[in-house]
């Protein structure tokens, strides 16, 4: 028995999020309809991180557990052949199953990376719908920072925190909150031991009202001191949410792919 | 009488390219139809390069003649009101529209500029689907870009001719084929006073034939001198091209925006 483990990426607008559903439009279902149709057996898979309707990935880990013998490389070009042309195997590894401290998408998984893309322009950008969200107001960055630069470290994050949210506990820690302009792109990038549903949405949703204005970057502390939902912003738009890496320990040897598939970022 | 004069960016996936059908599915038609929404009265364009179908535009410029007084301002926020996400005024300015020597989105232009991507990995990107081209092959770019050498200066382009072209002559001048490898992305360029009817995309399919070493630099010459369009590649696919920039005269001092909404450019 081999645990197969996938790099997967894939753009979310087409799908209801990664987790199966009965409609089968998401990332799950296609993949797992794929790897029947290769394999000629049902496999269930794991990944490091539920991604959301509209959310990209250019990195989402995924493993599952089989007996039949293929080359990595088989894995990957096999398993493409059977998945729509918005989801694709980018690489593939092996390792034991067997083993009871052994390698999990999920639990295994030590920090995630997420990057989000606002595009900050008075008129929208019509090539990258779906891939950016879009605010037409000037935002100002070094505001936005100062404000990011509050929410570093262990906090109880209800303020962005979803009703719909599964985790057992609001206690996250955010290792990186950075933002960088590349002409009128702001490319955030967020990192955390794990993230509360809707979390980088809602906090960029905050930081935007910063940006424009609309409150200083010392409210970012009120909303974290109340952890009250409804005093921060609403959740902001999935389509500039991309999962962009998972961090794992290095004693897996997992393959480490340069993200040029993504050019902008 | 004013001329108005837009600039035009859009994703060409959903369309059946620029000119317009009885489908009412090209830009034309979607331009034609928001400009009548907003200004209440029937406008008939004009545009500098007439795109094929899933052929995008960093910057289309189009112009028509009106009575409406509108700021630019206004024709920009108020067009793209009525405009579908894939298509996006992005400036307008506005001339004279009685002159006999007047500007004119066509006939005015000295130059065209086309990008065409492609994407070149062993797996495809699924982020870039309907954006890029894509080769699996590794490509040689340097016999690429001494086949592409060849063409620079006016040649008869036939073996370059797709069989429905309107165009006069098939003699074109070319001024620029360039291509710079970023990352995983080769990135042409191709500049020329005007192209025959898929002549872009006939080119990078030749192109792409040398790359993988089924021919020498050299047949390029070889295709030109026999002007017969079967000798040459078949049509390379519309995802990766772009018409980028058409180039005017100064003196109608049309608005310079840098092309940052494509940032992987």
């Amino acid at each position: 028995m081999k645990r197969i483990v996938l790099g997967l990426q894939y753009g979310g607008g087409p799908w209801q999020g990664w987790q199966t559903q009965s409609s089968g439009l998401t990332v799950q279902d296609q993949l797992e309809t794929a790897l029947l149709k290769f394999s000629c057996s049902t496999q269930h898979c794991h990944c490091a991180g539920r991604t959301d309707a509209g959310v990209h990935a250019l990195e989402q880990v995924v493993h599952f557990d089989t007996d039949i013998v293929r080359t990595d490389a088989a894995w990957v070009r096999g398993v493409n052949a059977f998945l729509p042309p918005s989801i694709a195997v980018r690489w593939a590894t092996q390792l034991p199953a067997t083993s009871p401290d052994g390698f999990h998408a999920r639990f295994s998984a030590r920090a995630r990376t997420y990057h989000y893309l606002l595009y900050n322009h008075p008129v929208r950008a019509p090539l990258l719908v779906g891939r950016v969200g879009w605010v037409f107001r000037p935002l100002d960055v070094n505001a936005m920072q100062q404000a990011a630069d509050l929410l570093i470290g262990t906090h109880d994050f209800s303020a962005f925190r979803a009703v719909e949210c599964q985790a057992k506990s609001p206690l996250k820690t955010v290792r990186r909150i950075d933002m960088a302009r590349r002409g009128d792109m702001i490319v955030f990038t967020f990192e955390a031991n794990a993230f509360l549903h809707h979390m980088v949405r809602n906090i960029v949703g905050s930081l935007v009202y910063i940006g424009t204005g609309k409150h200083p970057p010392s409210w970012m502390y009120e909303l974290v001191a109340a952890r009250e939902r409804s005093l921060a912003a609403p959740t902001f738009m999935p389509d500039g949410l991309y999962l962009a890496k998972i961090d794992y320990d290095t004693r897996w040897a997992l393959p480490q792919e340069p993200i040029s598939a993504a050019p902008w970022l």
